[in-house]
C-alpha cells in the first residue's frame, strides 16, 4: 500500500480513535501472542478502556505488561488499473505502552467511565442516572500510557504506470461510508419516550 | 459486553472477514508484542494476506512464527438505560496459527493473488490484465494456517434491570451501516471508460 507516516498529531489520533471505536490490543502471555478487540476512547495522549473485573484479559492488561495497540480505519477502496496497484486508503495508528487502573478512588473510576461513555455516545452521560456502587465494583477501567506511537495515512488516487493509464481499465476510489442511519427502539421501551439528543446527534438529526 | 461464543462456522467466519476486510495480526518480536493491520481474504479454513517483499513485518510472518489474528466487525451501538449496560453488537474472531508463502511456483502466487483480489473486489480479476513478472517478484503472498479459533457474536437488545426499564431513559440500538455509495473516477481516467461491473456490484447498482 502507498502510505506515509505523519507527524504525531493528537488531534488526528483522537479522530481515528473516534472513527474506529475499537482498538486491537496485542500482548504476550506465556511467550505466545494474544490479541483482543476492546472499545477505546482517547483521553489526551492516553487511551481509556474498560470491561468486567471478571475478565481474565483485562486483569492481565491491568498488571502493566507491555501492550501494542492497533487502531485502524478504512477510508476507501483504491481501484486501480492493475491488481498490483489496487489498495485501500486508510489510517493506522500503532501505540506501544502499558495499562493501569485509572485511579484509587470511586470518583476516579466514575470520571473515567464518563469519558468512555461520552467518547462513544457524546452527550449520553447527562441523560443517564449515575453508575451504582455495584456497577462500579464490577467494572475495571484502565488507562493506557502511551510511549512510542506511529500514525500512517494512505490517501489519494491509484498510481498506475503510464501503460496502464493508457489502457482500457477503469480506475478510481470508492469511499467507505460508515455511520448510523436509524435508531431502533428497544421492544420494552416505555411508550412516549422519544429519542434523546445524544442519539439524534449520532444520527445527524439533532 | 454481553456475548456468546458460537460454534466454529466457516461461513460466518468468511462473512466476517469479508465485512472487516482488514485483520489485526499480533506476534512476538524480541519478547515484545507487535500488531499490524493487513487486508485479509478467507480461503476455506485458511486466511490469505499479501504485501511487499520489502516489508520487514511480512517477511517475519513468513518465517512461520506464531500469530494471533483478530477480525472484528461492529454491527451496532447498544444504547441502554445505563452506561453500564450500554455496549456494542459485534462479531469477533480470534485465530491462532502461522503463516507461510502460498507455494513454490508463480502459478501458485498468481492463483492466490487472484483470490485476494476477488475477495476484496469480486469480479475484478476478469477486468484486469494479468500481473507482470516484476509485480509478482515484488509481492509476498502468505497463507495463514489456522489451528484454534473462536468466534464471538454479540447481538440483541439492551438488557436493562427492571428499575431502569421503568425509568425515563431511552433505549435501543443504532445499527452501524458500512458500504460504498459512490465511485470517484481517477483524475487521469480516459474519457469514455465507464464503471465496470465489479465496481457497480460494490455500489449495489449492477
Amino acid at each position: 500500500m502507498p502510505e506515509k507516516f505523519v507527524a504525531p498529531d493528537l488531534d488526528a489520533l483522537a479522530a481515528l480513535v473516534r472513527d474506529a471505536r475499537v482498538g486491537h490490543f496485542a500482548f504476550v502471555e506465556d511467550g505466545e501472542p494474544r490479541v483482543i478487540p476492546i472499545a477505546i476512547v482517547a483521553d489526551g495522549a492516553h487511551i481509556l478502556l474498560h470491561g468486567s473485573t471478571g475478565s481474565h484479559w483485562l486483569r492481565l492488561l491491568a498488571t502493566g505488561i507491555p501492550v501494542a495497540l492497533s487502531v485502524t480505519a478504512i477510508d476507501a477502496l483504491v481501484v486501480a488499473r492493475s491488481a498490483f496497484e489496487s489498495s485501500m486508503n486508510y489510517r493506522s495508528a500503532v501505540l506501544f505502552g502499558s495499562c493501569a487502573p485509572v485511579g484509587d478512588t470511586l470518583a476516579d473510576t466514575v470520571a473515567a467511565l464518563d469519558l468512555v461513555t461520552e467518547g462513544l455516545i457524546p452527550g449520553r452521560v447527562a441523560e443517564l442516572r449515575p453508575p451504582s456502587a455495584k456497577e462500579l465494583a464490577a467494572t475495571l477501567v484502565l488507562r493506557m500510557t502511551v510511549g512510542d506511537w506511529t500514525l500512517k495515512v494512505s490517501e489519494g488516487w491509484p498510481e498506475d504506470a503510464p501503460a496502464d493509464v493508457a489502457g482500457p481499465a477503469w480506475a478510481g476510489i470508492l469511499p467507505l461510508r460508515t455511520g448510523f442511519e436509524r435508531a431502533i427502539p428497544a421492544p420494552d421501551l416505555t411508550a412516549g419516550i422519544s429519542q434523546p439528543e445524544s442519539v439524534r446527534t449520532m444520527l445527524g438529526t439533532a
